[in-house]
């Protein structure tokens, strides 16, 4: 009987292959395997050696290339081979990730696995963009929540709890969605003025920022390329344009005219 | 006129020194002095090379070694002589890190300064205890909040949009306040019987745990010592004792009689 492998599920952080931790990158050389999805960046696929086995299954905003019924079955049939597998996934595998799930099908094969967190979008973005998740006396807390939906479905969002005037709001996979989150959050009593900021692939050559408020957001951001991430809240008034922070500020604002948040 | 070093505001992460980023690590074998909290793990310090300052600023619950205003201080000093400067910090500086504040200062001191991310606790407890931060079906965001409150101060936290069912919230610095904080989240409607956990210093050696419920948990976590976090909803139901994680689940648990949560 083959002895049975293991499964690592791995955060591989915001894009920044230098945001990677230590522990990811030394797993990620030591494997037999690695089964991605689409949104971990090309800088951070390029570290892995050329003779480890690359599975893509790749997931994009409106399709899936692979179900998820069918990526947790690859995993478990790669470890029952014997191999050791790395499991890389855009962020952190148990903030949006899924990680969780396949995990649980892998404890029900009898497979041993572990995570291995990643720098969340979020904070790569803070950091990037030097707006802060908290600040005293604009932000006691932040909160995480996802925009999408899933097909048919409406958005399954506890909107009353979500106009904490204190709290950072962060919406993942909003980008499809922000016209009704921003809507509704204004109904519920959240200022239509709350500064809000969209950021497409925070921490990559390919970042690029709009900064407006919680009412603008939605259409300033459409010229984004997905991942997009909303910051909403008053740490948003932190941020400057000028500093550019080593990364190209968005032509695109320029050209449709909008400011930066002062 | 002396060349103005730099100030790299570094996340040193939950502990663990293998989930410092790739980043924070090369930083931090590359400044001239280190200005570190005491939150900062000894296996984390342990890396930085023997020839390097170190500035030790550290604060712990219930006092400050030095005051937040002398940190800054000591921040542009050291960057005015030329140094380049390492101010590390546990979990993420902009997440409860106050990071935000020490850059305000640096920036009005025209000192250039950036950030680096780190796996904050929640992420570590989570990828360590293999209790998820969100799940399909059992929470749609996560929200962190700080338990801390000034001297002489009432607790800040807006209550009302706290007890969202479907968001796991992430308590950090409340050993002092859980009892007040179980209290009002039942007040305001979140189940007493809402599954609860209390981490102490995840990801390293001396990691403990202790799973219970939201009226029960901030009594059963007396016995831990700081820095602990708490994460109340319906993901900690997903956590298995029985697993251990490679971590010693603590024997405090079961001297006190209590049992994992089913």
């Amino acid at each position: 009987m083959t002895q049975l492998g293991k499964v690592h599920l791995i955060g591989a952080g915001p894009g920044d292959p230098e945001l990677l931790t230590c522990k990811a990158l030394r797993l990620l050389k030591e494997v037999d395997v690695v089964v991605y999805d689409r949104l971990v960046s090309p800088e951070i696929m390029a570290l892995i050696p050329a003779t480890t086995r690359l599975v893509a299954v790749g997931k994009e905003a409106g399709y899936h290339c692979v179900p998820q019924h069918r990526i947790n079955e690859i995993l478990v049939e790669l470890a029952s081979e014997g191999l050791r597998v790395a499991r890389l996934k855009g962020g952190d595998p148990l903030i949006f990730g899924r990680g969780s799930e396949e995990a649980a099908e892998l404890e029900a094969s009898g497979i041993p696995y572990d995570y291995v967190p990643g720098i969340t979008a979020a904070q790569g973005a803070a950091s990037s963009t030097h707006v802060p998740l908290t600040h005293r006396g604009l932000a006691t807390g932040v909160r995480y929540v996802t925009g999408h939906r899933a097909k048919d479905a409406d958005l399954d969002l506890d909107w009353d709890s979500l106009t904490s005037p204190e709290t950072t709001l962060v919406v993942y996979m909003g980008a499809a969605n922000m016209v009704t989150i921003s809507a509704e959050l204004i109904a519920r009593g959240l200022p239509a003025s709350t500064p809000a900021m969209a950021i497409a692939s925070a921490t990559t050559p390919r970042e690029r920022r709009v900064v407006g408020q919680l009412d603008t957001i939605a259409e300033a951001a459409t010229g984004l390329k997905a991942p997009v991430l909303f910051f909403i809240g008053e740490v948003v008034s932190l941020y400057k344009a000028e500093e550019a922070h080593g990364l190209p500020v968005s032509d695109w604002l320029e050209r449709h005219g909008l400011a930066a948040h002062a």
